[in-house]
């Protein structure tokens, strides 16, 4: 917008308009799925809260028990936006120097390979030591202890924390196939073996686990929600948000730039990626995959113009989408387009067409984007 | 980085070191397969020079006639970096209060639909006013105007440049199949039967018309390279840059963070997207889909590690990649790990193991990649 007279939209470039009551009233759903239980909620803001930016979904996270971040310098954007809570690093410590950045208050370091144990005991011991969070390998196989090394990194932890140098250990685990009915059974009697006789709070259960094994997750210690509450759904082929009671975080928009006709057996875009069946009636929009917008999107792919839903045609270009207004009342110029982000038009109707998934896209969003908050 | 203590550099984050020599050696390189030919360079900077940053590479554009770009807030920017010659705007006008705009000298609008001539009509006579070109809807069709409007177009120009409201105006096509050895002639043919009868300059070629039709390039007014000047190949599946003689300006990094085991038969990643056929080592790296890095590259795309060559193990997850370390000599901790952007991992080579384009993956980084310039 720089350098734009004053009073003058950009209308050039798209737009993700970010709703923090969304994600109060997401946050909100997410706790009564959990009933009664005493299960406390890590929200999880990592990629810049999936793309939203940190500070501008903050004043939703307020009921939240903690958040979570990939590194400590997440977690120190954190302490700048005005969290004053517990945070938890799922990467802990990616390099040794990192224990410099130890001294704030209710950090809590997921620990996954045994160099960062190394690294903890090096430091020097702290007024406000962090907890650790040993993560169990798992299914995934995405760093961790599994069986045979995990009693081992448990006894170091004891250690350290007889020295004074962190504070609580607990138990971290994230399933690989949470989104199946039977995709947690067998991964959580590995877990459950691995962590016996050992004591210290459980946290295994994403957002999928959540919805598909509520009394598993029901009786853990903390849950680890991310994509509903940005108003996803973790089981897209299922449930979109709207059906899961959620709201839609991100609203991703674009302009009309013009429309234009488009005779019967015309190609449109590179390398004729679309052929009109019939004459047609093409609206040209701003945006494109230089905007993260996918380009492996097909035609049909849904969007919203000037409030009607229509359907993409051909492949993105790097600045242009062309969309089908042949149907449709005919848009004034400059008409609002709606990417994703509305119920009639979700984040996961266009993660599907793109043979993606929503994480993907709401944090492939690139700085020709403006985000815009409350 | 903001936050980290003096001299830590942050290992978690993703970098893309931005080279403006390599920038300089391309468009070189491009400007010799011109020979002889008095054809002028419009380099092409929109998506803010495809994602490497206007400011970063503009050192090497010395020797460009003039920079090419989406809309007239990317020409300001261009400005503000230093750039004093002709640039050149594909989107024209976007809407009719970006005539404001027009005040700067030596700007060039891309013409593509009726309303934007009234736009100019209605603006105030500027004491330099800009020249324009006429966009020709050619095979694309994304926008432009085709053979019944073309004349009554640039009528209304003429009449616009009679009353001191534009400066010259030129005949612009982009094909839709320059990657073809037959893709440019029936679409020139058109182009040239719409433009008959009617002076101005004329720019037609992007990268891949100068390559497989230089003949035709060396003819025309202005071409208007993008990819090559960044280094990657417009015809990847024939020559990467190297064998072009270009020099990949963008190094996209990021660091290993383990190694660790992975027996036959354990599965890898989110719904076991790779499986062990043997016993072997893998190391996990700091980078994910998140970061732009393609969630569509499957096994087998190829990075470097501590600089010896190897593959992507499963899906890429949102902050992590897994890579294969059985075969190479394992690398200490923090090893530098090459995503794209080396002679030996071409962002050719990444684009066709992901199923995309290179200018979908240069353009496609997130705000949580750290650019470095020169």
């Amino acid at each position: 917008m720089s350098g734009m007279p004053h009073g003058m939209t950009q209308t050039a470039q798209a737009q993700a308009h970010i709703d923090s009551s969304a994600v109060a009233h997401n946050l909100a759903q997410i706790r009564k799925r959990l009933g009664t239980s005493r299960a406390r909620i890590w929200a999880t803001v990592k990629a810049d809260a999936y793309g939203h930016g940190i500070a501008r979904v903050l004043p939703g996270l307020t009921d939240a028990d903690g958040l979570a971040v990939r590194d400590l310098p997440e977690a120190q954007a954190c302490r700048a936006a005005g969290w004053r809570g517990p945070i938890l690093v799922y990467g802990g410590l990616h390099r040794p120097d990192e224990v410099a950045l130890l001294g704030a208050s209710d950090l809590h370091l997921v620990i996954s390979h045994p160099a960062q144990l190394a690294w903890l005991q090096a430091a020097a011991p702290s007024a406000q030591p962090p907890s650790v969070w040993l993560r169990y390998a798992g299914d995934t196989r995405l760093g961790g202890f599994d069986d045979a090394d995990y009693a081992q990194a448990y006894g170091r932890c004891a250690e350290l924390r007889e020295q004074g140098r962190i504070a609580d250990i607990g138990h971290l685990n994230h399933y690989a196939r949470s989104e199946d009915a039977d995709g947690i059974a067998e991964a959580d009697l590995h877990f459950r073996g691995a962590i016996e006789g050992r004591p210290g709070p459980i946290s295994t259960c994403n957002c999928a686990a959540l919805l598909l094994h509520p009394d598993h997750a029901a009786q853990t210690d903390w849950i680890r929600p991310g994509l509903m509450l940005y108003g996803a759904s973790p089981i897209p082929d299922v449930h979109h948000g709207p059906g899961l009671g959620l709201k839609p975080a991100m609203r991703f928009t674009a302009r009309l730039l013009a429309t234009q006709a488009l005779r019967q057996g015309a190609g449109l875009g590179y390398r004729g990626a679309f052929t009109a069946p019939r004459d047609m009636r093409v609206g040209l929009v701003s945006c494109g995959y230089a905007d993260g917008y996918p380009r492996h999107a097909q035609t049909g792919t849904p969007l919203l113009v000037d409030g009607q839903p229509t359907r993409l045609l051909g492949r993105p270009a790097m600045d242009t989408l062309a969309v089908d207004l042949t149907d449709i009342d005919v848009p004034g110029p400059d008409a609002v387009v709606v990417l994703w982000g509305d119920p009639r038009n979700t984040v996961e109707s266009v993660a599907a067409s793109a043979g993606t998934i929503c994480a993907a896209l709401l944090t492939g969003l690139t700085p020709r984007v403006a985000m815009l908050g409350d």
